[in-house]
């Protein structure tokens, strides 16, 4: 699977920024994990998502909106409440959200 | 070692997204990537910056600065001007840069 960073939009755009430390504990999170993408890619204003994780260490996942309506609709879901709230307790032993407009952004591919 | 996600920082402070895949050269990487830590940090108006990379995958790093005037001094300074472009020849697949303005954030720590 190729797998391309999430491309630059014409600004201004919404990103949320959510790098965290998982816990060890695993049970459920594959299935919630899969059903919120399948929830927020419904999302009309969402334009693209991307997440990394170094083995056994930080994961950084970004979301990017349209604007801040279509991120509010996806933080007020109430599965992905629901999701948030037994990730605080079991999956995510610390996390930081940061959420801002985009101003300028652009992208390079090699020999393209 | 215990790697933190970067706080939450009072808004507005500026984010730099830089999601990208990598190449197979790692001619250089290591040390410039050393180096470029090095002088980053030396910003008085970075607030901090956290990375993480999937293997064979996507590699997201974040930097956080306290202003528009602190990203642009470390855009500009020569050294890392040198390695961008040395990085869009050898050390980058595909890249996308997004800078904005965070306008608000929360971290959590469990059982903290």
């Amino acid at each position: 699977m190729k797998i391309d960073p999430v491309p630059a939009f014409e600004p201004p755009y919404v990103m949320a920024v959510f790098s965290n430390v998982r816990t060890p504990d695993e049970t459920g999170f594959p299935d919630t994990e899969a059903r919120m993408v399948e929830i927020v890619s419904k999302n009309p204003g969402l334009l693209g998502y991307e997440s990394a994780r170094t083995p056994g260490g930080l994961g950084i996942t970004v979301a990017y909106f349209r604007d801040h309506e279509s991120l509010a609709a996806w933080r007020k879901d109430t599965e992905h409440q629901a999701a948030m709230k037994h990730g605080r307790a079991h999956w995510y032993e610390s996390y930081t959200l940061h959420v801002g407009t985009v101003e300028r952004s652009h992208g390079h591919v090699r020999n393209a």
